[in-house]
């Protein structure tokens, strides 16, 4: 049994959503690939996004899923995310999920003599991360109008300055008046996208 | 006594965060203009941030509180929010604040003929907008190396689509190794962002 882990959360209140059909399809992949998956339904699980601490006090928690997502976001080789887009980003849940589980000390934190004001170090080991969205907005628009805010928080903002700095992304849509063949086809792309990225690695 | 409104959010898990004393000078400033005011801290009154519906179903609340905020939202002629900046993004109480309150009907609506994946119409008639963030990071390294994610985000992906285009907002920072002084200058700012982008509107 290999001990290579992929770590997938799902975040879409719908259990029967598009998200949760685009994760399950990643979870097949890996775990014939011979991965241990981590699976998370936010939703399913309650997990509870707020936060009750500023960054400097945010390196451990009361919470023992909290904990457990910590222990597995430091040791997963992939990570994988699925959610629509809202307002240009992730569901309130999915957003705390980042501000309780990458915090200081787990997925990043300053080197000696560096204060939290100058540039912090990352500390995931994850050598690939994956993000699939879902979203009603034409990708014209997405791009021209709101600037596709998603791209640079999971590339820059999250990932990368943890030290992911491989990271694939998709947004698929509009699904608002898709057809079912056009969501099995979305659905069915999802492997190939991340048997192509990771190539011999997978 | 006006009836104008000003809805004031704040969300720090701090009650004395920077966050708050900034809220604070706006209340002070707003309620000595006349304003009826509208206060809220996220995290005191324990706003539940998971939206358990997608958007076409989200156009009432079995939670009370969230429908206060969607009667204040629509009604606010200036909508002021305070918060730190969590990754790019507003802390998830905040995040889920916009998810549950921005709602379809409420904040925005699809013309006669249109689907969710056409153009919404913004529906707030708030004349203006203010976010005020605080900030570890400096200033420099969140527009280069991020690209400040804030600014799309609340002046274009949320106000501007709900139909408010006058926003302003300052980020101040860093705020970590900050003195006494720098604070008092950043909360003193306040009311002066406000006062001179209002005029004589205020």
């Amino acid at each position: 049994m290999s001990d290579r882990l992929a770590l997938i959360v799902v975040a879409n209140p719908s259990p029967v959503s598009l998200s949760h059909a685009m994760a399950q399809a990643a979870r097949h992949l890996l775990d014939g690939q011979g991965y241990r998956i981590a699976w998370h339904d936010l939703y399913a699980e309650r997990f509870d996004p707020v936060q009750p601490t500023g960054e400097q006090a945010n390196v451990s928690s009361d919470d023992a899923l909290v904990e457990q997502h910590c222990g597995e976001l430091a040791r997963a080789d992939l990570v994988l995310v699925f959610h629509p887009n809202w307002w240009g980003q992730p569901p309130a849940i999915m957003k705390g999920w980042i501000d309780r589980v990458f915090r200081l000390e787990t997925a990043y934190g300053y080197p000696p003599g560096v204060t939290p004001d100058g540039v912090p170090r990352g500390l995931l080991v994850a050598r690939h991360a994956f993000v699939f969205n879902t979203s009603n907005t034409p990708m014209e628009r997405e791009r021209l109008l709101f600037g596709d805010p998603l791209e640079a928080l999971w590339k820059r903002c999250v990932f990368g300055l943890c030290g992911v700095d491989a990271v694939t992304r998709r947004m698929v849509g509009p699904v608002s008046g898709s057809t079912t063949e056009q969501r099995a086809q979305w659905v069915s792309d999802v492997p190939k996208v991340i048997a192509d990225a990771l190539g011999a690695a997978i």
